[in-house]
């Protein structure tokens, strides 16, 4: 795609953002989709968030930010309205104009996590679902499964105080059971891994290998090393799986329909 | 070019924008320089520069900025240094990264006047030229034509007080002769147009086109309107010429020059 003075931009801010995949993958899927648009990489320390949000809002011919780290959460702040699972999260992952100019923000981290499993033959509603890792990523999948209707969501943290907190934050939030409970995969349908391990090839599992089964759908975050450990080891286990890779295409399609709006994420507000 | 997460910025703010050529002009330049480098548009309305400029200052990765209408006077304010040239018309249409992170400003448009003259065969040095229109083209382009080693300098405009004010700026700027006369161009070698006429194919012509002769070199700032009367009848007379085309193919080569500084346009500080 050619930039001219009509695009319509969509920056992603961040830093560091020499690595981010959305100016490549968002323009494309934008354009591909016939838009005039392209989502350029904004480098803003941390301390600058501020500063560089009043300068966006003010330019006309941006319509959308995207939001990584160290951002998500204090980009929060500058949203008008929001999602209700943004909103339960404190953090957005993108942020789109209202009719009147101001930002509305969604938080798609954990819905492109859930649409990465379907898309690759997972059957989420109804399903009991372990899930391994409670802290931003494994809070963001957790609300996702339960707006998307499993039966049973079984969380596991190594810091028990993360799972309490999880579970103080999703009360109430959708109808299945959520309850704490060891890292087991026997008798789940659905096996996350949302903790960090796997980041390093020396890491643990996340859960014993030996109990998994090839009726379980095995799904992992972790993105940018190939396929983890983990992952190897649910395939030998005949498992269906969806890796961090997976997420990260699904996020790329999620975003563009959200920025674009013509086909959006389930609202929850 | 596909824009990555690695790509520098180049914003141009004006407001419109719509109908900017740098983001495709210099971003094919500085592409074809071997930068990853873009050049996006960026919509601000009058008021709003000051919020803009804060938020580009504290983003990493833009290493220029572009100035367009009606942004060029009030960008001067958010350079820490600048040309001889931008401070004495206290206007910028180019600014780039200090190595201290400030802005530095340059005027590229009486430079790039020059410099489209000069590469359609025009010889400025010890030239005598007459100059209509004292505006701020006007003054952009004298400065450029006195600085490009002029001998004689004849400035026209309807308004005498601009005029006035005009040889003021310029009293002691270079060693040619600057002064006040009628849009006469016998005698001269250099006869340009800086005026609006020719905007409107009703305009009268800025000089008399009887007293054209082939031994002068004629050149035209109107652009976007195709070859104007004043440039056809300096053809027919015999005259070479650079319309204002040329000048905006030159200026797309000096802002590049500028702006990766490989290159840059005579410093004149």
């Amino acid at each position: 795609m050619e930039v001219s003075g009509a695009t319509r931009l969509f920056p992603i801010i961040g830093d560091p953002v020499t690595h981010v995949e959305s100016p490549v993958r968002l323009t494309r899927t934008l354009t591909e989709g016939g838009h005039d648009a392209v989502c350029i990489p904004v480098q803003v320390a941390e301390g600058h968030l501020g500063l560089v949000m009043a300068g966006l809002a003010v330019s006309g011919n941006v319509d959308g930010i995207l939001v990584t780290m160290p951002h998500k959460r204090a980009a929060f702040g500058y949203c008008a309205t929001s999602s209700e699972r943004a909103r339960m999260l404190g953090v957005v992952s993108v942020i789109r104009r209202n009719p009147d100019g101001t930002w509305h923000g969604d938080m798609l981290d954990g819905l492109a996590f859930v649409k990465a499993q379907v898309d690759h033959g997972a059957r989420v509603e109804g399903a009991r679902a372990l899930l391994v890792g409670a802290g931003a990523a494994g809070a963001a999948i957790a609300i996702a499964l339960l707006e998307a209707g499993v039966r049973e969501l079984v969380v596991h943290d190594a810091d028990a105080s993360r799972v309490a907190d999880l579970l103080r934050l999703l009360a109430g939030h959708g109808d299945g059971g959520v309850s704490s409970g060891p890292p087991d995969p026997r008798g789940c349908d659905l096996v996350f891994n949302a903790s960090p391990l796997g980041m390093d090839d020396g890491d643990p599992l996340p859960v014993d290998a030996g109990f998994l089964g090839a009726s379980m759908f095995v799904g992992d975050v972790i993105s940018g090393h190939g396929a983890t450990r983990f992952i190897v080891a649910a395939r030998a286990a005949g498992c269906a799986t969806a890796d961090g890779a997976d997420m990260v295409e699904a996020v790329q399609t999620l975003m563009a329909d959200f920025m674009i709006g013509g086909q959006r994420p389930p609202a929850t507000d």
